[in-house]
């Protein structure tokens, strides 16, 4: 009953829904709006964005369509664009030829460094906010985050660090670091991209 | 930089940007799943839903594109499409004609009232989450909306309670209460409804 607002005044859970459904609308916009002086829109940049922030071996098409929460065909459809503007590239795993992995081309490189900016306005409105209440919003946000995610409603891809899963300077060399769950050595700079696997050992 | 991991450890901001852009996801996943079974669009729901809590004289075109954060042209569309089905009538506002009123039909009526528990599988993941937790959340969303309200990236509709301009039982009949902004008496039922111009009494 959260759009009912008489429903609303005595249930605390109706009124956050709605609180974060109205939010979903400004962002939506709000990032509508950079896309738009970007040249792109919202879902090409965040296929930029999750080429150039993804480990590579898990740059893959159907991991794009689980980060965006979007269907198979959509994703294809938008990764296939780019691929046109030649700003993706396609290419085979080595492990898994049917496996086909995304990767950004030179130029694809440049368009997406320059989308870094992206969201900015969302994150420069938080900084209007005092630091207390961003504390606590901050732990909130990470209860329904783990909640959505235990539904398997978003993909939380982050960095290593903090993974159940990580081994940290397992041995010597240009690929000290080991994940327990790919079962591979990873250099620094891949244990620092994002992996959809990514397991927080907090809360657990 | 609230898509590149590494900025996003040392950088509250970018990290409750990123959070609450994941949830954007989410939502629009969970919405999405909750109106294919209901057979419509996400945004044919939102404009029944519109229609059926919206103070009648405020149910405009140009507030449901402000509600939902779209264009006009794209709002007219959405509406024109409810009209077709026989769901929603426009008609002319009594004191200036230019203005469009949206009306449910009957059929409407009932196609709303279906609605009413779309978004539940947002309040229902919220349930799960612990009461303490959900009363920051609260307060962290509320400063972060009210951000947001003050820049216009959000429409904040609510009943007439708690507004600044109510004057509530001013006087006796059918019409009791009255509205200072919009200079007029309202019936209970109207103060029920949904406002656009809602402005809420705390934090002023
Ligand atoms: S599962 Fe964990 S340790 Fe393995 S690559 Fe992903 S984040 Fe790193
Ligand atoms: S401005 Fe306030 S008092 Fe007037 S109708 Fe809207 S909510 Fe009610």
């Amino acid at each position: 009953m959260i759009f009912d607002p008489n429903q609303r005044q005595n249930n605390r859970s109706a009124r956050i829904s709605m609180a974060l459904f109205r939010m979903t609308q400004a962002i939506k916009k709000m990032t509508q709006l950079e896309s738009d002086a970007a040249g792109f829109t919202p879902i090409q940049i965040q296929a930029l964005l999750f080429c150039l922030h993804t480990r590579s071996d898990a740059a893959t098409v159907g991991n794009f369509a689980h980060a965006i929460g979007t269907t198979h065909v959509t994703a294809v459809k938008v990764i296939n664009g780019l691929v046109q503007k030649e700003l993706i590239n396609k290419a085979a795993k080595l492990e898994d030829r049917r496996v086909t992995l995304l990767q950004l081309t030179s130029e694809g490189q440049l368009a997406a460094a320059k989308l870094e900016q992206w969201g900015q306005s969302l994150e420069d409105l938080l900084l209007t906010i005092p630091e207390e209440t961003l504390a606590s919003l901050e732990l909130g946000l990470g209860s329904v985050i783990a909640a959505m995610q235990q539904e398997g409603h978003v993909v939380v891809a982050e960095p290593c660090l903090g993974c159940i899963h990580f081994h940290p300077n397992a041995r010597e060399g240009s690929e000290p670091h080991y994940c327990g769950l790919v079962q591979k050595h990873l250099s620094n700079e891949a244990s620092l991209k994002e992996c959809p696997e990514h397991t927080s050992s907090e809360g657990v």
